[in-house]
């Protein structure tokens, strides 16, 4: 049963058991809770896309392990032309949702874990990747979904995870048994936490040959005794308890993040894939920030899409689509977009095979790709917001529009360019505060700005990327020098 | 009485009577009502800030009619220093309350319409100036404060009002009686409409010679019969509904703008400051406009003071503050800040006087201070969002952290660099939160794009006022074609 | 003998016999004249390329015509992997040249021609492909150089060609004869003009019904008769001409343009590609526009490569290569490099099959190629600069270093980090001032804006091919409007 | 006699007799020679600003010294309105010169002379207000110029100055004696070197307690025994010594930077204004920083003015000017030229007076002035080569106007939107072309970034003089943490 459906995933969702609290309450059924459901019904197009005919060969493949069709969102990528389509399905998931749909992060992962525990096996003789791939299978037979589990709550920053007071500031084994270990500590705004099936735990940075015990990757079902969830708060995420919902902007999706805490979790022997090789977790995340920064220029460029869609039928909605300075910033927005998506296509064509035969994308271009992606959608935003107009945060609620008061006033004097579209422009609106100031904005902006490491971290990576030597050597020999 | 006090505003305004909705529901006392009472306290402290002792020689000076002591807020502006002044005593507001405060465009509407009537009188013979004044002298009196009315519905705004399918998408006279006017239409997007005593209602473009019936400046109290107010939504507006409150950022202060209706309200003659003078109404804009662009140099201001007071404080608290790049973000911030500020300052100080004695601003660097708030404080939002780090919008909420079953996970994992430090900067994180993606971003951002008039306009005016003529001469001479 | 070498090719330029002026004298041999053999030798370099083992598989290819191998620069490209090539190739000459090597205008227009000849045969049922692919073996058998001819001087902008008062503003047939035809006009900053063995003329905009007469497409040798050559200006051009010729900065190479005269030209039959049908002249534009946008993310990558390590090796000569901001503006330097290199290359990957079986790339991100190909470098150059330093502009002569009175001093005083180094910082700081203050600049800077077209034609485009219908729909949905 | 005319001025400096080199060549006469001419030229304008009646009351204030008529550039400020006059005096210089004058680094280092030898003399005693004061009287009276002497060659920017190998890197006294004191080293890119009567020395950083041979700041005359200048090169220099000149774009003015050589010279007592005293030397940079900061936002907007005058021109010429797309280009260039401004005038504005009397502005915002003056120009540059078109680095000289040949092709085909044009249209280009890729842009741009310090140094002082503490007071107080 390789391609579940989407209501078998809610289905199995609502039948989950595991401990999620949120806004202080703990919650039984992800699926129907208002402030959650969008972000499930998000992750559950994954499903969706994998059914309708459409997008099917977009969404779908054939896995390597056995030769079976899965969900794209599960597979080992094995050359530059599957690279080159997950961007593309993550664009069309953006079009689709205008949100986080959160199950790149574990694709990402998946896909690192099974090129790293290949090489820490041929380093230090150790036995992880069969072990992964036994787990993989689990998951591709499944049609699961794992949270990548990476961001640690790290404490003093200038610190590094051995030197902090409280050595929980970042998950570390705290018990070795003979069945397997125990480990404590939390992941930070864990995308997708509270309604994925697993957790894949992975380390957040390089680390020193004193901090094996840090040195850690795992799987463990949502459901692990030790486990809590707690979800994190969005922009205007209370919208979501109105009745009508219609001032959420997006009136079906949206994205979520959480807290995962591991309060002394053990996991089997067979579900750990590093454990005290810490000379390999810098190479772990650097593999996994390459595939996750790539990805970037995909969904982001597809909530990016419907912006800029919305936008342009704002325009038209208020009779300004034909105004010069409109067109023009309109083209802008088209502009930053594909300068986005065309970084991140090139990181997967010059993607190159891992020693697993998985392969990985142009790590420089990955990151290229990304550090656009933590600039350009806040000029997007701004763009938008400039054409769409002040009505975006002074325009009353949908609500008002019915009211047995004021209704006639509101329908009247928000009308636009024509009488009677009062609703489809003050919709539009919304769905533009939505990307821009509310829970979309959460994920456009600054999801953008720290998703997959902080623009301070693709600098770095760029400037040890940069591979300025032969660039050295063709000026010298240009000014004569040699 | 000129002074009023802040208690005194407060319980002037409860008893006010005035017809306000909110979200659907009539609203008896906008001063308790948890949506609006933030924008009454921070309109409130136009007030306080006039009374002490630190603050009141900025916000208090004597008017020019009756020598009296009276807020600044009521002042005409009769030199560079009081220009000067104005802005100092904004970015001062801007810092108290990191929110729109919504008193100064009721100011810079009065020190126009003191300007302008006195040139209407003199091109058409009219009375309006005497009118005007007997008013001023009320409203310094008073203390009172009055919401400027500027900006209309539009319609579809590739036509002119006159061209409208609907005529009353502009607000227009409908009806002259011996005693007054009878006048039909509304005003959007107007701040601090429903916490403030008087409405001032002017045109928002320039007009031809056919539509004298929306040539039509007038006052009337906000308690005047047909005239109705339908608040605007703000993002995360309804945290504010929530016990505790803490999430909502900014734990005092906000900004509203509303719909104001006017149906068919009649306004008696000795308020009515202009009426059919159609040739005069773009001066009156451009005016209005050149005073409103050099305020937004102080208020953003001292809102990008909180906001880099919020970042700079969040760093410490995560122990990043002593980074290079952390550095170099914090003094870009700042450098982008004082741009603003600094051509705010330039147009005060080569403000001139109009031919009624009051002071205009320089409408180019007027102009120029504007464009630039409406890109720069993106980029300062971003920064913000860069130090402040994910957790902005995946954050549990602050009541979290009291909670019996995770509150302890909470405030371990959020510690940040001092163990107990989770409060402070949890807060200090809501508060970016509420400026950058919150009910402050309404202000900060949107309001700073199309307050005072969208760029377009801005680039407009500047494209107008750049005087190329000498430039063109002096590049003739050098290039030797003259 | 499809393989030239760099030697036969210079050879054959001494003996070439076109008519060229350069600053008002009349040159007999441009491979010698100190002003054009720089541009003359980055010419060469496409067939030193072609010739060294390192770089032969990336500038030779095999003909889909002949079968034999070729230089790249006369291949039709029949896959997305030959567009890829291209761009690396291109990059590869930046790097080689630091210049406008010159030669990929011509073969974006070979390819041009060969795709829209299949079309217009198709619509006008004439005989153009046949003809021109006679032509193609031609050069690809001689391994010739085409110059592309495309820019217009086009009198008053704002009128169309049939318009102009002098009609020869735009280039056009003036005789149609039996036997061919006879143009006349003007080609403005065509590339490489007087170092090609052939001029290849194409029109420079999409033509109306009753331009038909513009509407023209052919070949000429360089030596027809009424072809003249007049050589352009480029910054700090004269520097070439002095002895030893160091504070030129690129020691071997550099780019030209000239504006190329058809004083009344015959054409003969078989050299024509395009007579009249006007209707075909915008897609010929648009196509060629597309190849050469795209172009321009690898050649102005590949100076860029060079400035970037021009910069990096002055850093160190300074001893400022540590400093965190200097890390992070070789950073920056290095991202938006491969921002615009990763978008040309996607722009090759999402290529697709014209009719004739050549490929084109996408028409979309080849335009947000170039646009941001029309930004970028200026802001590398003024990051280059900034950590250049001001001797930049303020260094003397290095012909001063061996002055017999102040050698020492400039010895001493421009040491940089070593003694002795004052050489190769110079040189350096030569270079990297050639390429954004000098002959260099303009190809790295303002060619950057305005070859293949200016900002606003690529504005124009990214607007047309934005494709906003699919945007707005996915809006209407998520907002709940359909 | 304190104001000396343009002539005089230019014929005291034919005979001053000193020491300069200009590309390798001993140059007896400065004011004749092609390459220095204009930069002398430029210099004159200060003396023929003082002498026209337009700009006499600009170009001439009172002495506080004696109560005569002195030149504004030999002014001591002693209010903000003096200091704001500076900046327009500035502003005024630019567009008569669209150069670099070079006279207000002497302006702006008198200035801080006279304010920082009053506060090293408080704290340590000394005498050296008085000899200031006697050698500044001289100055004004002799309506003369000292060119400021700051920037070190710095050696090893690793290393400061007492740690450098060559210790000469450093200007610094070698010798104590009982008349003076002798010094040795060099100082960069001074400004006006050349075509200066004094020359005026001070140190270039902060410096240690280990360093106080370094903090020596004095004066001596161009012909001090010793003293040694190289002339620097700029961007298309040699066109100077074309005959016809007319493709230098610039036909008057330009400006010029030199090596300033101090081999072992001889200052006598009563010209030492600083001699060891290294804690203060802190205290001199910033301040003079702060003054020149402010500086650049008067003269480079005035080139920004003639630039944008040449660009609207050119657009003209070429029929562009109606199009929406140019117009909004024009009112950005206008916009980020008063951005400068703005910034400028806000520094003096906000002048408070130093211990001495003298006024300073605020450095904060002088900073923030001069780090937008490292940027938008090169933003302006990018704009004005785009409308102007590739014809900026293709078009053939001026000179072939008027060739026998192709002189007529030359008129022809340059003509632009009106026959006969080509002459004005080609010398607008030119223009630009010197303003933005020329002698002009090394002034306009490199200059912009890193005279008066670099970026850095600008990010640096900024963030020191931001003041965070009550920004972080305003924000812990607005969340309710305090």
């Amino acid at each position: 049963m390789p391609l579940k459906t989407r209501d078998e995933y809610l289905d199995g969702l609502r039948r989950l058991g595991h401990r999620v609290f949120i806004q202080g309450e703990a919650v039984e059924d992800v699926v129907d809770h208002p402030v959650s459901r969008p972000a499930v019904l998000a992750m559950a197009e994954t499903y969706q896309g994998a059914a309708e005919s459409e997008t099917k060969a977009l969404f779908t493949t054939t896995s390597h392990l056995t030769g079976a069709p899965i969900n794209r969102f599960a597979h080992i990528q094995h050359g530059t032309g599957d690279l080159v389509q997950k961007i593309l399905m993550l664009r069309e998931m953006g079009r689709r949702t205008a949100s986080c749909f959160q199950r790149c992060a574990g694709l990402d992962c998946l896909n690192t874990l099974y090129a790293v525990t290949f090489e820490i096996d041929r380093r230090h003789a150790t036995e992880y990747h069969a072990r992964f791939v036994a787990y993989l299978r689990q998951i591709q037979e499944g049609d699961l979904i794992p949270a990548a589990c990476m961001t640690d709550p790290k404490g003093d920053r200038s610190l590094s995870p051995a030197e902090q007071r409280d050595r929980d500031q970042y998950l570390r084994v705290v018990e070795r048994r003979a069945d397997g270990i125990v480990v404590r500590g939390a992941k930070l705004h864990i995308t997708g936490a509270i309604n994925s099936h697993e957790l894949l735990v992975v380390p957040t940075r390089a680390l020193r040959e004193d901090e094996k015990d840090y040195a850690v990757a795992f799987a463990v079902p949502a459901t692990a005794r030790g486990v809590t969830f707690v979800h994190g708060r969005q922009p205007s995420d209370t919208r979501r308890l109105e009745s009508g919902r219609a001032d959420v902007g997006n009136v079906y999706f949206g994205g979520c993040e959480a807290l995962v805490v591991f309060d002394d979790v053990f996991v089997p022997e067979k579900r750990v894939f590093m454990c005290g090789e810490s000379d390999m977790a810098g190479r772990l995340v650097e593999c996994f920030a390459a595939h996750h920064r790539a990805s970037y220029g995909g969904c982001k460029v597809g909530v990016g899409d419907v912006l800029i869609g919305a936008t342009a039928a704002v325009a038209e909605a208020q009779g300004i689509d034909k105004a010069a300075h409109v067109r023009d910033k309109l083209a802008e927005m088209v502009h930053l977009n594909e300068t986005m998506h065309g970084v991140a296509l090139a990181s997967a064509l010059k993607g190159t095979p891992t020693a697993s035969g998985a392969y990985e994308v142009d790590p420089l271009l990955a990151n290229v790709c990304k550090l656009n992606v933590t600039r350009l959608p806040f000029e997007i935003a701004r763009l938008a917001q400039d054409i769409a107009g002040g009505i975006l945060v002074t325009m009353p609620s949908l609500a008002d529009r019915d009211h047995r008061q004021v209704g006639e006033y509101v329908k009247k004097y928000f009308a636009g360019k024509d009488d009677g579209a009062s609703d489809l422009r003050m919709r539009l609106v919304r769905l533009i505060e939505n990307i821009t100031l509310g829970p979309g904005a959460a994920s456009y902006l600054t999801e953008s700005v720290h998703g997959a490491g902080s623009p301070q971290a693709q600098k770095i990576m760029i400037g040890r990327l940069a591979d300025l030597g032969p660039k050295k050597a063709c000026a010298l020999r240009l000014c004569g020098a040699r």
